[in-house]
């Protein structure tokens, strides 16, 4: 059965996938700003929308639009900004 | 709060999304074959795995890679087939 995962109370929901590529989970976030902790590398590819990211060190948003692809360390937290609702492909490694 | 969509007994599920791109929803697919009804043009971008698609009028299978496009028309009713668990962006247009 497929996995719902919800976080933020619901402003981010996701569903989990695995095949030969990996383990991944596609998402939508709704319009905010959220911080995500990692227990894996993950690979963040925006499929919709555009999304603003913060990595550990940095202090200004990047900004990912729709293909762009970027890779969050294991154990580590960083910020997203979605100023409008955002879909995503996050696949770990 | 982000809907999310179920069919076929929970072996494809979606989640909507509204943004300046349009209305969409992304989902994710188990491993096997259904057929889907369309109520407008659909543009669907496979995110993860390979779809197989049979449109209206056809009667051979067509591989869709990932980053693979397909466009379906207006009320009609097609059939895909995922050997593996496949993830789409579904454009409605």
């Amino acid at each position: 059965m497929l996995k719902v995962n919800e976080y933020f109370g619901g402003s981010v929901k996701s569903i989990s996938i695995e095949n030969e590529e990996g383990v991944a989970t596609i998402g939508v976030m709704e319009t905010g700003e959220y911080e995500f902790g990692t227990s894996s590398v993950e690979v963040m590819t925006i499929t919709a929308g555009t999304l603003e990211v913060m990595l550990p060190g940095e202090n200004q948003w990047t900004s990912y639009p729709k293909g762009g692809v970027f890779e969050v360390e294991k154990n580590v937290k960083f910020k997203v900004r979605a100023k409008a609702p955002v879909a995503y492909h996050c696949l770990y490694k």
